[in-house]
């Protein structure tokens, strides 16, 4: 059967392309993709399996049972986009101002549609059920994923599989780690209120910006001294704004930035050593602060035996010659949800553009759309696969 | 013939109100002020005393040559305004968007020109010459008055006098002092280049808001261990502008600050002090800068005799109730210029406005009026003082 | 034969505590360590073993030629001790002031010693060749595994495997890591070259204390910034010494740490960075230094399926309740020069003291003898099963 | 009278260098200046002039009531050595080990005892009332000045002079300034408590060397931002002493410093900032700190009439070419409470030995002996100005 499948997802190479282009010309934002999330029920409805549309928000989730027992295993492909100005000169170029599909969420998108309408053909010879998880706003914490885990839509799964298109993995190559594979990421701000003055009178006045940079500095030791060095933390901030004029003394800086980390565990010990050392510099210098610290999601753990289920899968693929075990990549992502929640693996699909390879959320994110049935390849023979995992 | 000058400046109070007033409504910026020196010229061009147009820039220069002999003293007013919008709610409030003579020059030149005209009707009886120095460009550095000194206007002038109308010293209050009495004043912008990249990959970035924080920090050392003790200097950062978004490291953030000092020996070792850290912070991050140094006004020195002169000079005007030595003011002021190539003195006329006092440069500031003849009595009064010192 | 050879190990257990404790009573320094090395030669000897002297430095390797064919695996025992006085109120204490066995190589050397006249023992029925590898001088860098390295004594070797007794893990336990299990440990001392001058003339000065500081604060970054965080690295500095008395400015201080690193990689990248801070520092202070960074031992790595079969091993000890892998330790350990030179593992059989426990390097350092046997056990079986690796 | 006095003084400088001398070789350090204090009081004993012993303390207080009525002014010179080996190569070096008179109060006492006995030969005709104050400790906070005063031995005084040979102003320049003369001295000890630990864990610690170093950045910024620049304030760490060895994290680190300011106003504020800035990096570290802060002798104010009646003797006296007003020297003199009390002025005489000059406190300091009989002069020429002062 699987050959069949992998055949006729060949066959299918130009709808998942059509698809994908579609989506990418008409790109929503995180929280407000409501015409994505119609375009999959109409997708569903014209097929006739069996949906759910507003799961945990704007998720539609649609549910293939197969003819024979089995184990029900979701696959899930986010449809979210980005507030990002698309700068590609291509035909399928983002129609909407401002907006951008620039991290490929509209060619998991295709994939898992025309994977949808492909096992429908098989659906009597299927061992088990497909659920066809269907995520909004994977790109804004706090994301689609927790409010579909804790809406209840997956309980009663048995494990969830999902893949990112890579586009800085070459095609062929298939990556995952057996256990933590992306990072926590969170977001925060910091406000140091000190106050202002002539700049000729620092006596007189809080320096915002001495003490900011006291803060920026103390920071660093978050991780070269407050961390336990066997872990992997970073701290950083990316903006530092303060002052309007150079003859007078800020009375206010605004401190934001991100914190990464692998282990879950760590991100209270960092929240409270950040405020620790952002308070006592305050004491210092005698101003206040307002910390304001978000957190975004946790650390992707992929479960071990899955993960070894995928690599053995991504051998069993024509079109992948490598299959390998990667070290973790510090960026988010929300499926960390659904394997605190389930057994299953996330994985990437290289899908690098030859000659024009740009990093996700790049103005001119692109990826090699070939990736698509390999993509599609890889999860179904994961769903396979895992039908016979004792 | 003090008296009855005294006596005709008192009388004219509303003509300096409505020169003044004129001057507020139809402000103009630094190097700028085509139509204020237009409107200088037409009233010495009505009175009949000769002026000289043009002088260093927008300098107009009348001479009023007196029956007896004696000393040439040239009085100086500057006549430029600033670029800030007047928030004031009054008749005379600018009618120039965004312009504002938000520091009193339009007070200066009413003042002199009004003083000028009282003193054309004892021109028979007068010892020796009066100048009258009209400066454009006060307000923005290299300013007006090096242009007119290295013109060679004043070379054949004795000694200069001047006065700057204060808003935050009240009213019959003469200040001034028998040293240096103004600051130096520079102005400097520091960007850091750093190398740009994603949030969680510090060690593939030089982070310029480390860079920028550190040399904030290490810049503190330049007042704190580097001057001589004895020596007042000051170096402030006004502006830290770094990053655009907080996942992302800042390649590069820029500094933007003022030094004060009262000694002019000082402004090179800063320059050098400040070199120094900054290019040792780059080695340090492997990063690379840009230090642009304006310098501004050099510290305004007074003659010691010549504000010994005016303290006594004060003393002798009714309407001035105190007239007192005070410490150096932290400010610039490019009459500077005047005392390094003649002698004499700089003095402030308290002209606090009661119930309504802003700082110099507020978009509210104001003045009380009724300062403007006491600065012109004063004025005079040094000007026949000089005349008989030895 | 295994069964027989634990049998001896068991009743030859007080054989193992006296050798132990004579060693404890008359600890000899790294590189100074004669009689040790006399008293392991005299052993062999005794026996009639035949082994080698002075082998890169006070190394001592007995040989035994197994009856049967097969490979020829080292065991390796360390037998330095420390500059350390002796705290313990033991009737072993040590008899040489200031001199302590405060690490448990007195305890290897008891273990493999014992076990080589046991193996002696069977030696008609042993397959292959057991080289009992005593080295000296583990305790102080450069160490005596490299040039026992170096000269080639380990050349015919196929494997080595060694243990350390480790006072923090209790009895019956066995520790190791599939990858690297120890850090690379190296120390570096950093003289800062100011001008020192009294304490009210900052001016005249380069205050050391000041530029020491900046070295320490800045020196955080090459953890929180310079090193990928999915590494491992630690910079420490343990000595700061600057100064004589309170109003006199330091011309000098010292700055005296370690760096850990659990990747070799990184060790030269750090020491760059590090020295590029330095020197940046200076210049912006115009002051000089000096970087004296000494090299340690790199990371010991095993190599994964030898440390798999000390695992394996382990589980057949029927005194070793718990066989597992775990994170890395921080100190360092010259066994790293084997496993970069050699298949082979090393790792930790727990000797815990009950009610007594003080770590390593500690006046009341001590061990429960009852792990002696169980090392000894430990290390035969890891050499048979060795045998039978394909 | 006074040309009379000169001549006789002249005379008399052998003897004045003998005296010096004798002292000289048998210094005392500060509260155990017994000897001395009895050499003094047997001076007076056998000149037959009235004197007091122990007062506020050491001090020694001899009163020569003159013929004709007058003020009654003192005129102070201090006793007390250093805990410094006297390295000088000369036949009176010291010959008390590790105690020399390395300040020149050896010579202050030798010029007034001399000058006592030459006024005494003049006590008919002198105006006033001489009081010859021999003060104990000036060199060790709290000093003898205080005591004294305290003890109303100077309640009856109409003023206080007073010199200091000065080892690096040469012979016949006196110095002295019309307000502040010498500066604030204050010293601190602040110490660190973090917690100690293995130096590859420093996430199981606090490194009080990081903590120690921090405390140092920041506190510049107590003269850098926190101080009214126009004011004149020093704060120097002299010492930094932590930790024990390299791979050790530090529990505790000691930085020992000195205060200088010129303003008594700024100690509170300085005490206070410096605390604030001590407790936030703790805060920040979650360390604690002991900071103990030794107020030392208040600035030297000198009457600004009084010093001008000083530079004007200095002018009448044939062996000073130039007596001339300086800016303050930042060290410490507790003649300055006798300033409070009283009018009075200090000054310092020119005593640099040619070819040898080695500052105070140095042990290899001396002075130019030629200086005393000049010291003498100039003290009795302010007692007689001082006579006639209105």
């Amino acid at each position: 059967m699987l050959a069949e499948i992998h055949k006729k997802l060949d066959e299918r190479y130009q709808d998942m392309v059509d698809i994908r282009r579609y989506l990418h010309q008409y790109p929503e934002v995180s929280f407000k993709e409501y015409k994505t999330a119609q375009y999959i029920a109409d997708f569903y409805e014209e097929l006739g399996i069996p949906y759910q549309t507003k799961v945990g928000g704007n998720g539609v989730i649609a549910t293939l049972e197969g003819g024979k027992p089995g184990k029900t295993v979701a696959l899930r492909a986010d449809f979210d986009a980005l507030p990002i100005q698309d700068e590609k000169d291509v035909p399928y170029k983002s129609k909407v101002e401002g907006v951008m599909h620039a991290c490929g969420h509209d060619g998991h998108t295709a994939t898992l549609l025309t994977l949808a309408k492909t096992m429908q053909e098989h659906q009597d010879e299927l061992p088990g059920t497909i659920v066809f998880l269907h995520q909004h706003a994977e790109e804004y914490a706090p994301g689609g994923a927790k409010p579909i885990v804790d809406s209840g839509a997956i309980d009663h799964v048995d494990a969830v599989f999902g893949t990112h298109l890579w586009a800085t993995t070459p095609l062929g190559v298939l990556e995952t780690s057996k256990d933590v594979f992306m990072a926590g990421a969170d977001r925060f701000q910091i406000t140091i209120q000190g106050q202002g003055g002539h700049g000729a009178y620092p006596h007189e006045t809080k320096d915002a910006i001495v003490i900011g940079s006291q803060v920026v500095s103390e920071l660093q030791q978050v991780v070269s001294r407050r961390i336990d060095p066997l872990e992997t933390a970073v701290l950083t901030i990316g903006v530092f704004e303060a002052g309007t004029t150079f003859n007078v003394i800020a009375d206010k800086s605004k401190l934001v930035g991100t914190v990464r980390y692998l282990n879950a565990d760590l991100q209270d010990k960092i929240i409270s050593e950040m405020e620790k050392i952002i308070k006592g510099v305050c004491v210092a210098n005698d101003a206040s602060y307002d910390f304001n610290y978000e957190k975004g999601y946790p650390p992707l753990v992929n479960h071990s035996d899955d993960a070894e289920l995928i690599l053995k899968a991504g051998k069993k693929i024509e079109d992948i010659h490598t299959s390998q075990e990667v070290v973790p990549v510090m960026g988010g992502e929300d499926f960390a949800y659904y394997t605190l929640a389930k057994p299953g693996a996330y994985f990437f699909t290289g899908a690098a553009k030859e000659g024009s390879v740009y990093p996700h959320h790049h103005p001119k994110f692109d990826i090699d759309e070939r990736a698509l049935p390999i993509a599609a390849k890889t999860l179904i023979q994961a769903y396979f696969d895992y039908q016979e995992k004792r």
